[in-house]
């Protein structure tokens, strides 16, 4: 049992004296060796899709830090284009999406979306290869909501389109989330089979999202994602990341079967006590305090172990490390969180 | 006591088989008669603080609609303007303002924000002029954390540079909050003076903060206004809308002696009867659905209407109405909510 990693066993419910540690977006800007990598591929996409350079990104931040689990470089805009969608990305702007394809011939689709992306199962074979047998490896999509508020707006913004899309044509809405799982779920049975040993799903939008509007793009989506991959016998752990919705975390670990709920960075600690006593959890520093760094930061990182320590914890950002983040930084809170 | 207006009966605690009723931008652009009126004075700061025209644009929708309450047509970034920060708006762009004057120079003003604002509290005296004695006139300020962010910023933007300045500069923070509550003090106060029956705390941006900063920059500010308010005499009560909080919307009504709690649309219906165990809610209809219109807006108003009815209740949106939203929508809320 204990040649497990820590990661897992707390996301099956394990107490640790020091919870396990990973940050959102650890391969990323802030390191120079992934700029340094990054400069060699001008296109972002072929650079997801690339499975050494996707591996290496992966694994560099590994090498630096003791983190305990490695989450598997790609985007959440591979199954949009998985489905036909023209998805690409535009030096220093956010992703552009082209014209939404026939909902009937992304829907022929989604059978073939896991097949589509077999380069990111190639990449999580490269990265377990390479990682230690007690660090875990995460793979992930994106919720069903939040990657249709890309496929509806074109890109980034305040969803607002979209959330008006979802009172003007709910039904059209319904039917697209529906495809989206479908997707999703074919999208990370294949992870799983390359061996992700955790599936997040990213729910970066869930904010701004009325409870109604959450019970029916949120939580049933997320739902129907866990039933359909239990339905073809994929038993690996989900953790569910509903951002920006902390008022309804509780209601989502009660009602959607994942294994933990990552939190953001707006979850009051007394709130994340209370999913506690239901679920995992897993958050929820500030990125911008991280950035900040100083004795603020200490103390934030103090009241995380503090508070909740006491139940099974994945200690985490409450979103994306920020690409302008001191690397001291990064060590002054994982020397804190791992006592080392 | 029936004479008293219905919406300061239920903000004292009183519930009604219909709630009183207003919406957060009433005057506006949704009207063209408001449209009309805004063309005839090129500067948005100047069309403020012209009371006869200010107070036109806040008795337009009085005598459209059948709202309870009237809010006198004004701007958050007013009080910057008094403390010296120069403020203007662009066409078609948010507001802009200048550098911040140094701290003392504006302490130096706060004591007269509301002498340099007297122009608010004419328009209030010609709205009650014009008001029937049936329908409650509301003052309002911003609170000092939103108020600060756009005096950080230099604008509109996702506040991350404000929150950044939280982490890095706590105390120069502080000191500006203080004496944005001075200012505010002296502001509201001016309003009550001039004939507001209630007053509202506007905290557009306390989302995105966590829970210690929302203590401190949020709830302590907000304790400290009407701690000031009282000590000068001053009983009218306070709304409170911390905006985009809704995980820390008990807390705010435990600890800040507001006489009601404003809730924004992610405010879910169990949340609100919870704050409505200890304080009058106003809330909190998604102005994108009132845009959006249809069955789907009776259906939610009906849910707002049997949920949160039971207890004292004013009817209002979760932010403020949208400027393309068809005036038939706001009828047929109003038609749903006053049973006429």
């Amino acid at each position: 049992m204990q040649a497990d990693p820590k990661f897992l066993r707390v996301l099956a419910g394990e107490k640790q004296a020091r919870p396990p540690v990973w940050f959102m977006r650890q391969a990323g800007r802030y390191l120079p060796e992934y700029r340094a990598l990054r400069a060699s591929a001008p296109d972002f996409i072929a650079f997801c899709l690339n499975p050494e350079m996707a591996a290496e990104a992966t694994l560099q931040p590994m090498r630096r830090f003791p983190f305990d689990a490695s989450i598997v470089f790609a985007d959440i805009l591979l199954l949009p284009k998985a489905l036909g969608q023209k998805v690409w990305f535009e030096a220093g702007e956010g992703p552009k999406l082209g014209e939404m394809p026939e909902l009937a011939r992304m829907k022929d689709l989604t059978g073939q979306a896991g097949e589509a992306l077999s380069a990111v199962g190639e990449t999580l074979k490269l990265v377990r290869a390479g990682l230690p047998a007690d660090k875990a490896l995460i793979g992930f999509a994106g919720a069903p909501w939040t990657v249709a508020t890309y496929m509806i707006e074109g890109g980034s913004s305040d969803r607002s389109k979209a959330r008006s899309y979802a009172y003007t044509n709910p039904d059209d809405l319904a039917a697209l989330l529906d495809v989206l799982v479908e997707g999703t779920v074919d999208y990370l049975a294949m992870q799983a089979a390359a061996g992700a040993q955790a599936l997040m799903l990213f729910e970066s939008w869930a904010e701004a999202l009325t409870d109604s509007l959450f019970e029916t793009i949120v939580i049933r989506t997320h739902q129907a994602i866990i039933a359909g991959l239990r339905a073809r016998g994929v038993q690996t752990p989900v953790i569910g990341f509903p951002r920006g919705a902390p008022a309804l975390a509780e209601r989502y670990a009660v009602k959607v079967p994942v294994a933990a709920v990552g939190l953001d960075t707006t979850a009051p600690l007394g709130l994340g006590q209370r999913v506690q006593a239901l679920k995992p959890i897993q958050g929820a520093l500030d990125p911008l305090l991280l950035r900040a760094g100083g004795p603020a930061l200490d103390a934030r990182v103090e009241e995380y172990l503090q508070t909740w320590g006491e139940g099974p914890y994945i200690f985490n950002l409450g979103h994306g490390i920020l690409p302008d983040t001191p690397i001291a930084h990064v060590e002054q809170v994982l020397a804190r969180v791992t006592g080392k």
